[in-house]
C-alpha cells in the first residue's frame, strides 16, 4: 500500500526540504542548495577545530538540525538513503575551515566511507588537515547489507554533540577526535522496528513486516536486524534492546550512562517515555545508574514506528562536554 | 489493522510514561504519579504567577513538555484523549501557588472547559486566585463533536511559552492572562491529517481515511474536519491550510508573524520542513514575513500522519516575550 507524504516531486525532497530549514533557522544556519549543505551560520571560526558530518537524508534532524555553535560546523546531506558524493562534502569541509583542520564524523557505511575517504583527499589537495572518526556503535549487526563492520547510528549524535563541544572550548584537531573516538567506543546501539518505512521515490514501504511481528536489531534503512519475533511488550522490548547492548559494552555496576531513547520517526513521544522507564529499570536491576538522558526522535529513518536506545559509558570530561551550551536547530540548551 | 505500539498494558501507558518522564528530567520536574501531574522542580516559585495546563494525554510533548523556567508550572494529564479531572487540575493549582495567582490556560473542548472550572472553584475555596483563559485558535470548525467554538491546538503551546515568559518577568495575574489571551486572539491553526491514529486501549484507528484521501481541517483527537479530498502535494496542501488561515486572521501585508509548522506525530521531519518552505512561499506572495518560526511535532495526536500550521501575529512584546529564556523538556533556549 502507499504511503502518503507531504512531498512536490520525489526527487525535489531533499533540496525543498534544504530551503524550509534555510528560512526556518535564520541567523543559526546557512544553507547552500547547489552543494546540498547546511552550513553553521557564522562558519569558518578562526582558530577552531571544524566539524563536518552527514550522510543519507531521510533520518533528520541528523544531522542537519545538529549543525551550530557548539556541535556541527557543516553537514552534507545525501539523497535519501544514499551518502553525500565527495564533491559536496569537500565543499562542506572547505567552508568551514578555520585553520585549525577538521574532523570528519562519518557513520560507518559502505557508500559514506568512501566517499568521505575521496573528500578528505580534496581537502587535503587544498591543505586543509582532516582526520576521521568511524561511529560503528550498533551492536545488533556485524556486518549488513550496507557495512563492513558494525553499522553506526545513535552514537553519531553524542559524537557530534560531545565533539563539538571540545572544539568550542578549544581543543585541537587530534584533541577533538579523540573524544569522538572515545564516545564512540564506549557508545552501544540496537534499534527495533515496528513497521517498515517508504522512500519518496519508492513510495511503498521499503521491506514487508507481518502485522504481529517486529524486527529485533533493525538498521536506520531498514536493512534487516538479527530475527524477527512477534510483537510484545514494552518491557520485553526493552529487554531484547538492552540485553545485547549491556553484553557488548559490559558497564561495570556502580557506573553511569547517558541514556538516549530515540524514536525511528512514527512512534509517539508516549511511547518512547515507557520504554525509557523500562530501560531504567533494567539499567537499575544491574546498579547502573542514568546519569544524563535524552528521549526523543533524533535518528530517525522517515516514518518508521520503532526505537533503538543507545547507551554511553560517562566519565567526567564526557559528561561536562555533554552539559556545555549547544545552540541547534533539534538539539539547544545554555544558549 | 491492529496498530503496534511499545506499551504495556493499554491502561497504565499514562502513569508509565511519566515515570518515565520523572527520570529522564530529573532536575526539571517532578512527577506526582498518583494525581498524574508534571511539576516544575522548584514549584512554587514565591511571588510569582503560576501557569497549569493540561488535558487528554497522547498529544506529547504538549503539555507535559512544556514544564519548566518560562513556561508552565504544572501540567495535569488525563487518560488519552480525556480531560484531567477537577481534583488533579486543583492540586496542580495548589502546587504551583506562589501566593500571586494561578493562570489556567485551557484547550477549548467540553470536558477540559468543565472540569478546569470545577478545579478553579476548589482552588477557590483554598484562597487561590485563578483566571482562566480558552485556547480556540483552530480555525477549520465553529463546532466539532468535542467542543462548543473552535478547539484549541497549536495556540496552546504558544501562549504557554509567552505567558510563561510573562510570569517569569514578574507580570501581575492580570498581566500574565491577558498576554495569553491576546496570543490566543491573534492566532489561527489548521491541520490535515494523512492518516488516522489509534488509542492503546482500542488498538486499532478511530477513524478510516481512505488509501488516497486526506481529512482537511483535522482535530487532533482524529474528529472530523471540513471535507475529504483527495490526497495531493505539498504545495496544495499548504493552500489548503493557509488560505483559511489567512482569511480568517487576516494578517496585514508588511506583518510578521511566527510561522509553526507542526507534526501530528507520523510524519517524518524533513516533511515538515517541505510544508514550512510552502507556507513561507504563500505568505510571501502576500507580502507577510516570517519573524519566528518553529518546526517539529510538539502538539501530536499519537501516530497520525499530517500536519497543522499554527501562524500568529506578532508585534514587539510577543516577539520579545518568545524570545526569553525557557527550559522545558522538550522547548529550550537561552537557559
Amino acid at each position: 500500500m502507499p504511503v502518503k507524504k507531504i512531498v512536490n516531486e520525489p526527487e525535489a525532497v531533499v533540496i525543498e526540504a534544504l530551503a524550509g530549514i534555510a528560512v526556518a533557522h535564520i541567523g543559526l544556519v546557512r544553507v547552500d542548495l547547489e552543494q546540498r549543505l547546511v552550513i553553521r551560520a557564522d562558519a569558518p571560526v578562526l582558530g577552531k577545530v571544524g566539524i563536518v558530518s552527514g550522510g543519507g537524508s531521510g533520518h533528520e534532524p541528523l544531522h542537519a538540525g545538529f549543525v551550530g555553535a557548539g556541535m556541527l560546523d557543516a553537514a552534507a546531506c545525501g539523497a535519501i538513503f544514499s551518502s553525500p558524493v565527495p564533491d559536496q562534502i569537500a565543499a562542506a569541509t572547505r567552508a568551514v575551515d578555520g585553520g585549525a583542520g577538521v574532523v570528519h564524523l562519518v557513520k560507518n557505511y559502505t557508500g559514506d566511507v568512501l566517499n568521505f575517504r575521496l573528500a578528505a583527499e580534496l581537502a587535503e589537495d587544498d591543505a586543509i588537515e582532516v582526520v576521521t572518526v568511524l561511529i560503528d556503535d550498533d551492536c545488533a549487526v556485524q556486518d549488513s547489507l550496507y557495512t563492513a563492520g558494525r553499522r553506526g547510528t545513535g552514537a553519531a549524535l553524542l559524537a557530534e554533540k560531545i565533539a563539538g563541544a571540545r572544539a568550542e572550548a578549544g581543543g585541537s584537531l587530534a584533541e577533538v577526535a579523540a573524544v569522538a573516538a572515545r564516545v564512540n567506543a564506549r557508545s552501544r546501539s540496537f534499534g527495533v522496528a515496528l513497521t517498515s518505512c517508504a522512500t519518496p521515490g519508492k513510495g511503498s514501504p521499503t521491506f514487508d513486516l507481518g502485522p504481529d511481528e517486529i524486527e529485533v536489531g533493525v538498521g536506520i534503512h531498514g536493512e534487516p536486524g538479527r530475527r524477527r519475533v512477534p510483537h510484545t511488550s514494552a518491557a520485553e522490548i526493552a529487554g531484547l534492546i538492552v540485553a545485547p547492548i549491556l553484553d557488548d559494552l559490559e558497564p561495570p555496576p556502580g557506573s553511569s550512562v547517558l541514556a538516549f531513547v530515540n524514536g525511528l520517526g512514527g512512534t509517539p513521544l508516549i511511547e518512547l517515555y515507557i520504554l525509557f522507564n523500562e530501560v531504567q529499570r533494567l539499567l537499575g536491576e544491574r546498579r547502573i545508574g542514568i546519569g544524563r538522558s535524552l528521549v526523543g526522535s533524533y535518528v530517525t529513518s522517515l516514518e518508521m514506528a520503532g526505537a533503538s536506545v543507545t547507551l554511553l559509558l560517562l566519565d567526567d570530561e564526557l559528561e561536562a562536554l555533554w552539559d556545555a551550551p549547544v545552540k541547534t536547530a533539534a538539539l539547544r540548551w545554555g544558549a
